[in-house]
């Protein structure tokens, strides 16, 4: 094998989250009539809509003509001026629209973005295990070493969990790049106060830069603490925070992303931007006018709802006696331990959707380690998510008899 | 200066097409209020408006919701399947829509794609000059070492101009890959059925892959013949080729372009798709419907209409006695030598688009070496095209006299 077959047969995307219709033959679609299909790899935007207006505002858009279809590499000026100030509400950090911010096709295109552009080859980069699947695949794209942080999530319920001594032994063995998301991707733990300050202090000691991924940072339950760490006092030449509104406002077809950071980081990412994909969608664009401006009460109860699905859940997976789990803080994801069975995770995985047609994302997917979890999304119509999860249940159940009895 | 500064010092972006308006201070805009703007970086979608029925495909899209918005990371497949089947109609190359074809965020993500999945660091690129700037910038990026092939456009009428000799030296020195736009950006010619057979020919003996952008291949003027590469003898491992419609069609602000190529290297492409932007953005690969499908004789019209511009224009660029050019056999762009001047080329440009508010783009985004050229994108109305090349020309004029009178 060449180089590049070697670091392709590494990057794979057989089990990402999205790709699992790929391996849907005609046969299969036919034995599964009569199950309903319930896809817990993404949202269902049918289940939670787009922003109001979303659509009508993109026509707009479109009616612009030129101006709105080829905008600068970074976005469209005004576009990120409105943005800019919102996310400096949101945040607590100022940022200007003019050279502190970028909008790309989704948040996954920020993250490539500014793992490229921070990324030497040989670099370490410090990735959270478990965490959001990409990560881990962009850093060994570009040649790092990946140095695993561990996530103690399961035992902790005041803190996320992260195992502070393990980043600072990192750090110290000249790790030049942290990547994390918080809420965390998989887990839907929040990073506490304490920890976030530790994290700062850690990134100004050893001068380390930081890619803070915030994607679910709107929807925190139970009117839990969120700190940005970007409002922390970092030197901004060391902080890129990625930010979207793919998640609770629905908007993943229209792919938008944002990141901001210092203007030498946000430079080095347009000019990234102008050979990967030239710009975010000029048209999709238009939608951003909407984003943080949303009708009064709208966020509050789009939140709510995905905070009552998550308790229906976590209830039932809890009453099983069978699973590990830690109640989802932020985000709507669910990581979910099984029972020790015979079969890996992936196995599990396939049969799952085989026989209950059923889809989740097997943990493997967010560290190599977690070879007995699944994810699941659960910002899902709300019965169909009980009647799946039941399933899961019942389907888990019959595996492990059939083992163990 | 640490090698990623080095990099990204080399990736500028501020003279490439649609940078120009992140200069265009208050003061300048303001001065121009009784100049109109014309910007020749790229098409006019208002003079040449998208494909019919494009935002209403889309909004179809947008209506099936979920199914729509979670593709494929490589495209949605019953869309794959359709454009396959139109495209190995255009071009005489029987695909597949299931695995030797991906949607791309704009034709621009499908060229970073493919030259992320081929190039290996320290591998010698051969790319003709000139050609599109990113083909460089891209190459630069992932540490390949660059070949120039020389396209002596000026003194050939039947034939493109390659230097063949030229490019068998490069293959015969070890050259891994060869990436060359046909029609030629920025110069609009067409190579010819003999040059294609060469080109395939050495292909095959010096075992090198080849990237073709055919970006521009249904805009052919004169009746003149055009030869796919894709459509020779070549093992299919060895060629990707690159289309959309961006250009033609007008639907840049869609982002939407098509790679295709063996089953081998989309699958890498999609790999590297997973990770840069997951996928081109759902609702607008619906747009992909209309695509080869459009009313008849809608695109023969819009040939037509991009032909008498290209004869007006280079009518009055020919009768001034100034400008070397040759007219565009194909495509949209203008490559025009301007007279010997004190200025470089940038500040010809910036001047150009300070004093008169016409934006075209300097020569050495195509190439080193094309310091006395400028390029144009003549899809635009046709009197406000006219209008602007006797700016240009009056303005060279004017440059001119200062120095020799």
């Amino acid at each position: 094998m060449n180089g590049l077959d070697e670091k392709f047969a590494k990057l794979g995307v057989d089990y990402a989250p999205g790709q699992e219709q790929a391996f849907e033959t005609e046969q299969k679609k036919k034995s599964h009539t009569d199950r309903k299909k319930i896809d817990f790899s993404h949202g269902d935007v049918n289940a939670f809509e787009p922003l109001p207006q979303a659509l009508e505002e993109m026509i707009k858009g479109i009616e612009l003509g030129a101006d709105q279809a080829y905008t600068e590499y970074k976005g469209k000026p005004e576009t990120r001026d409105k943005i800019a100030k919102r996310i400096s509400t949101f945040t607590g950090r100022q940022i200007s629209g003019k050279n502190q911010l970028i909008i790309t096709p989704g948040s996954q295109g920020a993250l490539f973005l500014a793992m490229g552009s921070l990324i030497n080859q040989g670099d370490k980069v410090a990735i959270v295990a478990p965490d959001y699947f990409a990560n881990r695949k962009i850093a060994q794209f570009f040649d790092a070493t990946i140095v695993d942080i561990s996530l103690d999530y399961l035992n902790h319920t005041e803190d996320a969990g992260l195992d502070l001594q393990e980043l600072e032994e990192a750090f110290k063995a000249g790790v030049k790049l942290f990547v994390f998301s918080n809420p965390n991707n998989p887990t839907g733990v929040v990073y506490s106060e304490k920890e976030i300050k530790e994290i700062a202090t850690l990134i100004n000691k050893y001068n380390v830069t930081v890619i803070a991924d915030e994607l679910y940072a709107r929807q925190i339950f139970d009117g839990r603490t969120y700190t940005h760490l970007c409002s922390q006092e970092i030197d901004q030449n060391q902080i890129v925070t990625v930010v979207g509104p793919s998640k609770t406002e629905s908007l993943s077809g229209y792919r938008l992303g944002v990141a901001f950071g210092s203007p030498k980081i946000i430079s080095r990412m347009e000019k990234l931007q102008a050979i990967v994909s030239l710009r975010a969608g000029g048209y999709s664009q238009a939608v951003l006018n909407l984003w943080f401006d949303e009708p009064e009460g709208w966020i509050e109860k789009r939140v709510q709802a995905h905070q009552d699905i998550r308790d229906e859940l976590t209830g039932l997976f809890q009453a099983s006696g069978m699973f590990e789990l830690r109640p989802t803080e932020g985000g709507s994801y669910l990581f979910v331990t099984i029972p020790k069975l015979t079969t890996n995770i992936q196995d599990f995985v396939v049969s799952l959707r085989d026989e209950r047609n059923i889809i989740v994302t097997p943990g493997t997917e967010f560290g190599p380690g977690f070879t007995k979890s699944f994810r699941l999304n659960f910002s899902q119509d709300k019965k169909d998510a009980i009647y799946a999860v039941k399933e899961i249940i019942e389907f888990t159940k019959k595996q492990f008899n059939k083992i163990h009895n």
